[in-house]
C-alpha cells in the first residue's frame, strides 16, 4: 500500500503568509487561461494523427527529453540504456529504462525535471503515488495502461492542456501540409503554427550543404547555383512559411552578428562553399551576411525572428558520435550583444514593425546588455528563461534583472521549447505560478496596486505573446 | 470624481513581518536625515536664481530625464514628441507629451521611474491622484498651476527637501562665479558644490579638441601648445576648482587604465592631437597617459576621484544625429577593474589620502572585483549602484554582493547623479529605505544587533559620504 | 560590568516563520554530525604535537589569517603592526593588534569573519562579552589565559569540534611521518591527510625551480634531468602521498587547460625550463603540458582533483616584497571553465572513477558553465562557495545557481580552506545553518517534501564529501 501524494495548490507561490496571499490572487488570474506555446518542439504527426497513443511511458518521458536524460548520465548511466539513438529497444528494456530512473530520482531533488513530472503525473495522469526507486515500476505499468486509453490521444491532451496556440519547429523544405490538414480540421482544437528554421542552410560548413542547397532551389523552384539564387529561394521558403501560418523565423548561431561582404567577396564565398572548400573563417563571415539577410527579409515579410545564441553544440565528440545530436551534450557559450547587434540594432532596432526576440543561457546579459537595449529600441524583446535557466530560480532572477530597466511590456511571454508534450502545462504552470510570485513581491513592496499586478500577470499570459509574436 | 491614492508608509520595507518591523526602525533613524548629494547634474542657473521657476511638468518630468525618454521610445515614442531638443516645444505639444506619458505608464510598471514620479507627485506636490492615462491631463494642468506657486521655486524645494550639500558637474573652464555668488547668498540653504569633469580634454578625439585645448590654456594662464603646459593647465584648473568649493573629480571613459608613455611618445603624441593627425589606437593611449597624470595630481591636490567607466556612449547613431548626446542612447558596456587598475592601485591604493570610488553598470564585478580590491586597498571605495542599475532589486543585490567582502565602510554612500531635482528626495529615500531592508535581513538573520543596525544605517547616508568625499 | 551577549539559536536560519521552523528542523539534523574537512591548510605540527598550545591570542586569530588582516588593511592598518611576517613581536606589539582589530570592528559589519570570531568566541571559549573597541583588551587578556589550560590543546579542540576527518595541504617532497605519527597515535581523535598539491612544480618560472626539481628527483629516487623523469618522480610521489592517506591532489593554476606538446617539444621546453632560459609564454603552455600529466595520472592512482585555478596571486608587489606570499593580496581574476576543460572533459570525463573537484571565486560561471558541465559529466563535481565566496550571501546564491542544473549530488560538500583552527567548527556550522535554510526554501515551495530535505541536508554533510572525496 502506498501513502497519496498530493502537489500542494501554494507550490512555488511565495511562502511569507502576505505575499503569499497576494500571489494566490494573481494566480487565480491566470491559471486557467489557454496556453500560449509559440515556439517547441512537438512533431507535427503528434497533431496530425486524430489518434495518437504513445507507445509506453520510456519514449514519451524519457528517450526523447535531453533535460532528463544528462542527468542520469551525470550519474554515470549510459544513454544507451535509457533508449537514445536505439533501434530495437525491446518493451522490458524501456521499463527497465523506467526503472534507473526511479532509482536515480534522488539526483534530480531540486531541478524543474522532477517538479514537471511530479506535476504531470499528478494532473494529467491523476496518479498520486509519489515517483521513486519502490515505485518506479507500479507507476510505468500504471503509465502504460492510461496510454491506451483514449482519453490520452495527443488530440485530447491538447484539449485538455486548454493550448490555444502552438508552434513546431520544421524543416525549411517542408511542405507543411500535415499543419494545413491538422488546422483544417475542425476537431483539432487549436491553432497549428509551422516555424521557420534555417539555421543549417546558414552554415556553409554543414555536411551535405551544397546538396541540401541544391534541394532548396528544387521547392523553391530558383536555381541556387548563385547566391543571388539561393536568397531568393531563402525569400519564398519564409514567405510559404508565413502563408502556412508561421509567425516566426527561430535562429541560432554561434553569435548574432551581421556583417555584410562586398557583393564580390559574397559570389565568391558562396561558390567556395559550394565547392566544399570554404574555409572556417570565411563560412563564419559567410553565415553572417547570410543572417543579415534574414533579418532584412523579415523587413519585408514581417515574421519574427528569435534568436538563442551562444551555445557549445555537442561539446562530447564521444557522445555526439554514439547518439548524435540534442542528445543533451549541449552546454552554453558566453554570451555578448551589445557589440554584436549594434549594425542589426542600428539599422533596423527603431522599426517598430520588426519583432526581434533575443533568448539567452547566459544570465549574466540580462541586466548589463538585454534590459537596457530592450528599454531603447522598440523592435527588441527579451526571451524568457530558456532551456539551461527555466528553473524556478533563474526565472525569479531574470524578472528581477529585466523588468527594473525594460518592464514588463519588452518581455517575450513564456516559451516552452519543448518535445516532451506531457509537460507543456506543468511548464506553463511553473511560469505563472513564478510571475505571480514576482509580481506579487512587487505589491507586497507597495510598488505596484493589486489590481496593477493582475493586469500585469493577465497580460504576460495571454497579451504580450500575441502582440510580441504578432498572433 | 477620482479616488484618492496613497503610497505605503511601508512602501520598499520588506513585507515579511519579523524584517519588516526591524526595518521600519532602521528606516524612521534615517528617513529624515539631510540629504548629501556628492553628484549630480542639476544646472547651477536653478541654484543661482533666487526665484527660479519651471515653466511646466513636461520639462520638469520628462524632456531632460533620459531614464523617462527611453522607456517611450522603447515604446515606439518619437523623441521629438517629448520635447527632445527640439527649440520650438509649443505649450500645446508639452502638454501632449505629458498625455503620451500617461497613455505609456504601464510601460514603466516595475521600474524606479514610475516609483520616483509617484513619490514627488504626492510628497513634493500633494498630488494624491494616480497618473495614468485618464489622469494625466488633469495631473498636467494642477502641477502647471503649483510650479507657478512661490513655495515651489527651486529654492524652495531645496529647502523642503532638506539637501545639506548638493554638487554639480561643470565645464572645466566655468569661472565658477554663479557658484560662488550662491554660496554667498545666506538664503541658499544649502553647501553648493562644482565638480572637475575633464573627460573632453582627455579625449584627444573630442571635436574640436586643439581649439578647446586652446582656450583652457587662455582660461588657465598657460601656453598648451605643448604637453607640460597642457598638464600645468589642467593641474591649475583642478585646483582652481577646489578652491571654489569642488570635493571631487568625476571621470568616465572606455576604461580605466593608466598606462603612461615615454617623454618622447607622449610629446610627439600629444603634437599629432593638436594637428589633429592622431590615431584612434594612439588616442586612446594618450587618454591613459592623460588620466594617469589625473590620478597623480589627485595625490597633491587631494581630490576625490570618481570613476564610471564602461559605456557605449550614443550607441545609436540615427539618435546622436537628431538629438544628440545624453537623450538615452548610452548602453553599458562590459566590466573590468582588476587588470586595468593594477598599475594605479599598486602605485597608489595604500595611500589613505587618496580616495578613488568606482561606479560600474556591470553588476558582474561587485563580488568578483570590486569587493575585493576595495577590501585590500584603503584607496578604493566602491561606488553605490548607478544609472541603469539605480533600482530596487539591483541597490539589493548590490549589498548583498558587496559587503561580505568589503563590508560597510568601503561602500560612497548614494549618489543620484541626477538633474531631475524633484526625484532627488525620492531617491534618497528609496535608498535609505532599501538600506534599511538590507541591515534588516543581517539584524533578522542575527548578524547583527538591532543597535549596529541602527548605526550602520545612519552612517551610510551622513558620516560615509562626509569621510569618502572629505566633506 | 559587561552586558552578556548570547548569540541567538537561529542565526541565519530564514526569518520568515514558515521557513524557519522547516529550517530549524532540518538544522537539527545536522548541526551534531561530525566534522568532515577534505581541504585546509592548519599545520600538520599541531596536530602531531600531544600538548600543543597557542602562545596567544593574536597569532591564533590575526596574524597567520589574511581573511582578517586585509579587511585592517583596507582600514589603513598597516600589517605589520598585525605581525605579519614579524620576527620579533612582543607580548605588548601582540596584545596591541588585538586592540586594533576591536578598533576596527566596525569594518567587519555583515562580513563573515565578524561572524566566524563571535561565534568562536561563545563557542570554543565560552566569552560572552561582545568583542569591539572597549571590550577587545578585556577578551584579550582572557584568551591568553584560557589558551595555557589543558582543555585548549590542539587535539582537545579537535575533540572538542568533532571532526572526523581533516586534510592539511602539504610540501610535495614531505616525508609524511608526522602524519603516520598521529595517525598512529590511538589518542588522535581524528583521521588525518595529507595532500599532494604540486603547484610549484608544474610551474617553470617558479624561482629556483630547478634546484627544486633535482631535490624531487632525490626524494623519489628518480633523475629528473628530463622529462620523463621528472614525471616519474611526480608519479611516484603521488603514489607516496595516497599511501600515506591523501585523497585528493590539489591546484591551482592561472587555468585549467590541458593542452598537450609534441614530444619533441616538450624535451625542448623542458630541458629550457632546467636551464632558467624558458620564455613566460612557453613555460605556460609546458605547465598545461605538465597538469595533463597529472590528469592522466589521476585515472591511474584513483587520487581525487581539485582545482581552484583564476586568481591574480600577489597582485600588490610592494605587498609582497614586505610581507611575502599569502598575506591578503590576492585578488580573484575571471574565470573560464567550459572552453579550457573541453579536452580533458572530453577525454576523461565520462570515467566515473575519476574525480574533478572545480572550485571557483567568480560566480558568474556556476550557472553558466559548471552545473552545465556536472550536470553531464560522470567525473565534474561543483566545488562549494571558497575563499572570497564562503559568505551567507554568495552560499545562497551558489545554491541557487546551481542545484537547478546539477542536482545535490554533484556538489562537493563544504570545504572549510583554513588554517584558522578555531573558525573550523564556526564555518561548518555556517554551511550547515545555510543548506538548511536554502533547502528549507525548496520545502516551503512544496518543491520537496520534509523528509526528502532531511535527508539533503544529512547527506550534504557525510554521504556526499565521502563519495565525492572517496574517503
Amino acid at each position: 500500500m502506498t501513502t497519496k501524494y498530493d502537489l500542494n495548490p501554494d507550490r512555488l507561490l511565495p511562502p511569507d503568509p502576505v505575499e503569499r496571499d497576494i500571489a494566490r490572487d494573481l494566480y487565480a488570474a491566470v491559471k486557467d487561461l489557454p496556453i500560449i506555446s509559440p515556439h517547441g518542439h512537438v512533431p507535427v504527426e503528434w497533431f496530425h494523427d486524430k489518434d495518437y497513443h504513445f507507445s509506453d511511458p520510456t519514449s514519451l518521458f524519457i528517450t526523447p527529453d535531453h533535460y532528463v536524460t544528462r542527468v542520469m548520465h551525470s550519474q554515470g548511466v549510459a544513454l544507451k540504456d535509457l533508449g537514445v539513438n536505439q533501434k530495437d529497444f525491446t518493451p522490458e528494456q524501456a521499463r527497465n529504462a523506467f526503472l534507473i530512473w526511479g532509482k536515480n530520482w534522488g539526483a534530480y531533488a531540486g531541478t524543474p525535471m522532477r517538479y514537471w513530472f511530479e506535476d504531470s503525473l499528478q494532473n494529467v495522469f491523476d496518479i498520486h503515488e509519489k515517483f521513486g526507486p519502490d515505485t518506479a515500476g507500479h507507476i510505468y505499468d500504471e503509465l502504460k495502461d492510461l496510454l491506451k486509453q483514449p482519453e490520452f490521444t495527443t488530440r485530447e491532451l491538447v484539449k485538455k492542456f486548454n493550448i490555444g496556440f502552438i508552434s513546431t519547429t520544421d524543416d525549411t523544405l517542408d511542405d507543411l501540409h500535415l499543419h494545413d490538414e491538422t488546422n483544417a480540421d475542425p476537431d483539432f482544437p487549436a491553432r497549428l503554427a509551422p516555424a521557420f528554421r534555417p539555421d543549417v542552410y546558414l552554415e556553409p560548413l554543414t555536411a551535405g550543404w551544397a546538396e541540401m542547397v541544391g534541394k532548396l532551389g528544387d521547392v523553391a523552384g530558383v536555381d541556387t547555383s548563385t547566391y543571388d539564387g539561393f536568397t531568393e529561394a531563402l525569400r519564398r521558403r519564409r514567405l510559404y512559411f508565413k502563408e502556412h501560418g508561421a509567425v516566426l523565423s527561430d535562429h541560432s548561431h554561434a553569435d548574432v552578428r551581421t556583417d555584410r561582404l562586398s557583393d564580390a567577396e559574397v559570389n565568391k564565398l558562396y561558390a567556395e562553399a559550394l565547392a566544399g572548400t570554404i574555409s572556417a573563417d570565411d563560412a563564419t563571415r559567410l553565415r553572417r551576411h547570410f543572417f543579415s539577410d534574414q533579418v532584412r527579409m523579415a523587413q519585408e515579410d514581417g515574421l519574427v525572428m528569435t534568436v538563442h545564441p551562444h551555445v557549445h553544440r555537442s561539446y562530447d565528440p564521444s557522445n555526439l558520435a554514439e547518439y548524435g545530436k540534442d542528445t543533451g551534450g549541449d552546454v552554453p557559450a558566453k554570451a555578448e550583444f551589445t557589440v554584436d547587434l549594434k549594425p542589426l540594432l542600428n539599422k533596423y532596432g527603431n522599426n517598430p514593425d520588426f519583432h526581434f526576440v533575443a533568448f539567452t543561457m547566459d544570465e549574466t546579459v540580462y541586466a548589463r546588455e538585454l534590459a537596457p537595449l530592450a528599454g531603447f529600441y522598440p523592435s527588441l524583446y527579451i526571451g524568457a528563461p530558456w532551456w539551461f535557466i527555466d528553473a524556478p530560480e533563474p526565472i525569479l532572477r531574470y524578472y528581477a534583472e529585466v523588468v527594473p530597466n525594460a518592464g514588463f511590456t519588452k518581455l517575450s511571454g513564456f516559451i516552452d521549447d519543448t518535445r516532451a508534450l506531457c509537460s507543456i502545462p506543468a511548464r506553463h504552470d511553473t511560469n505563472r505560478r513564478l510571475t505571480a510570485r514576482y509580481v506579487a513581491g512587487l505589491v507586497a513592496d507597495h510598488r505596484l496596486t493589486l489590481e496593477e499586478g493582475r493586469q500585469i500577470v493577465v497580460d504576460s499570459v495571454v497579451a504580450q505573446p500575441t502582440k510580441v509574436f504578432k498572433l
